[in-house]
């Protein structure tokens, strides 16, 4: 496996846009889409949140079909709360982009994120449609991250390529998110996080769905910024086949590769959502190691990672590790504090629930001076461990959300 | 029912003091005793988290007598995360004041507050005890109430008297706690906020521990300032009988009455704790309305008073009514968002889950320059309902929790 430059259109046969349709007050670009020139499989992982935007709903449905060749999105406007209108807006965004590419509205996906309860300005959409669809391009995946961010401070696009036998296979994405940020998604047998990851791989939609699932879990699920979950979570993946590997129609041969590279690429992007973290100074990497299961591990660690006081300490780089072992406490998960230790960075804190001997306060204040914080918890009670990622609270994360919708 | 000045002493046959011991660096007070000069029936209820502070541990164990007649509290050290060690220093306090007041050692309960993973200094504690037994006093409310902040910014106490028959049960007490405050306790048959609450009513430890049960669920478990579930929650009564009522002992008779007076004032109380949430500016009530039962309404009410980005809303006087929206459906209660509505204060914001036609901005944004701000949700699916309480997220809370341990 190896990760080069890139965005959505790394992989072969995708195009993108991205063009300002006057969505956004800030007159920022807020409409892109993603295209396969030739049909793709697709797969989709939502927000669990009862409350969910009309895209969502509109996109669910739409997966039910066979292949789809496009994901339209807007950004500036949630459609979020908007009643049935919503939902009939929604549509509207979808078939608009199906008439333009001669596609036949189910295979049109759609997504948005912003402001919650302000009606969708389609007519808007409508209109700058035509400009879209002239510009797609490959050489346009830097427009569609663009486009598609609202709070984020810059674009979030990652590549890899991976070997299947003769042929190889690019896995590429784009991806926003920096606030309302603690997505549970699930598939769409089942984040406002958004991804939009375009392959070449050839791959049944059953295996893509189910690969999808397993990479989600440990990457994008496991990130959080301020513990709200957003009603208009989505990542979408495509995958067109044109690749020409060996198709993977069930999990074995190159499925776990697959898997693999496309887990570690959504955990690299949930790796830049966290560090662009509204407001956000220093990225948080929790670790939890010696969990009975490793779905223990992931609740240990998500638990910590949504702590506000620990976030408050890194920050301020307060070598405070009591919020720790009160965070991972109150995770619901069962484990013995006597036999848990705690290290921040490379030093050790807890040893068996006490302090450790070694413990030195100047260290841990020098360590959290860098822009990587690292906290690993051994529970020493199993074999299974899990990562979460989350960023420190700052001043300028309150500043930010108390001036959002004015 | 009349509510009183006074705290923990307003009941017949309760002393109380507070002095200095030396454990905060500040050299504030910090140890404090709550007595009853007869016996009374005791009942506690105490952190569900995992990782639970030496002093819970042992109150717990000591709450298996019968009969209790003192609480002896310090602030400026949780006693959390210290081990064994931890364990030997609260036995060590709690029987340094039954040698003292010459009662057996387990008649005597515990709590600490303060930073967690650092050594209790016991023997600062028994130094002070002397001083702290001498000065016991019926006057001594504010002292005990005064003794037990840490990042509190004043004292809270509360008390009602109650007619049963032609007695006058007085019910007083005193709390502390903001920040780590997101109790979930349970009592002995199973928050760092600590209540220490005094009563002269006549009643039995049975009926004692359920009338706080029931209290605790609708008061103190539904305040939260941080989400951050603390390892030293607790809330302590004592009955001691010398009102002379006629003995509760079964659920009938004046135990309602009793219940309803503890419940009236432990929610007070919890008010109190919300109000003085670190960085707090306004008192946050969120009230669901609607739900099918009243669990569902505690956990939509719970889960909206946690959201990050709703309280920076708030801080920021901003009417962005889609994040009560987001948060509720995140709850994990299955309702449908297309009955629920939204009011902030007096305004209608959702109606049927979109905006609701007399929705205004600014009167929303007049409403939210008060102190106290009232979100009501009606789920309209049932006709249970919940209160819970929170405060607004400041900066200044962020500025107050990353410079705590230093």
């Amino acid at each position: 496996m190896i990760i080069v430059k890139g965005g959505v259109t790394a992989a072969k046969g995708f195009l993108a846009n991205g063009v300002k349709a006057g969505i956004k007050p800030s007159g920022r670009k807020d409409l892109a889409l993603l295209y396969s020139e030739v049909p793709a499989v697709a797969a989709g992982a939502f927000t669990t949140n009862r409350c969910k935007a009309s895209p969502v709903k509109i996109s669910r449905m739409n997966l039910n079909g066979k292949t789809h060749q496009a994901i339209i999105v807007n950004s500036g406007n949630a459609n979020c709360a908007n009643g049935k209108q919503g939902d009939t807006d929604a549509v509207e965004m979808a078939r608009c982009a199906a008439d333009f590419l001669n596609l036949d509205k189910r295979m049109v996906l759609v997504a948005s994120t912003g402001i919650i309860g302000v009606k969708l300005p389609v007519n808007k959409i409508v209109r700058a449609m035509p400009k879209l669809l002239a510009g797609l391009g490959r050489d346009k995946a830097p427009d569609f991250a663009e486009t598609i961010m609202t709070t984020d401070t810059r674009k979030k696009e990652f590549v890899v390529k991976v070997r299947m036998g003769s042929s190889v296979v690019t896995i590429g994405g784009a991806c926003k998110g920096v606030g309302m940020l603690h997505p549970e998604m699930k598939t769409v047998k089942h984040a406002t996080m958004l991804a939009f990851i375009s392959t070449d791989a050839s791959i049944s939609k059953k295996m893509l769905e189910d690969a999808l699932d397993e990479a989600m879990r440990d990457s994008f699920n496991m990130v959080s910024v301020d513990g709200d979950m957003s009603t208009n979570d989505s990542c979408f993946i495509m995958a067109n086949g044109l690749a020409g590997n060996k198709r993977i129609s069930a999990k074995e041969g190159d499925y776990g590769k697959f898997t693999a590279a496309l887990k570690f690429m959504a955990s690299e992007m949930a790796k830049m959502l966290a560090a662009d973290g509204e407001g956000a100074t220093k990225l948080i990497e929790i670790e939890v190691k010696g969990a009975k299961t490793a779905d223990d591990a992931r609740r240990v660690a998500r638990k910590i990672s949504t702590s506000n006081l620990l976030k408050c300490a890194i920050f301020g780089m307060d070598p405070n590790w009591g919020r720790i072992v009160a965070s991972a406490g109150s995770s619901g998960v069962e484990f013995n504090i006597d036999r848990m230790d705690v290290y921040i960075g490379p030093v050790k804190a807890l040893s068996n629930g006490a302090i450790a001997a070694a413990f030195n306060r100047e260290k841990v204040r020098k360590f959290l001076k860098g822009k990587n914080v690292n906290i690993t918890v051994d529970l020493k009670s199993g074999k299974s461990s899990a990562r979460a990622w989350t960023c420190d609270f700052s001043k300028e994360y309150v500043a930010i959300n108390s001036e959002y919708s004015t």
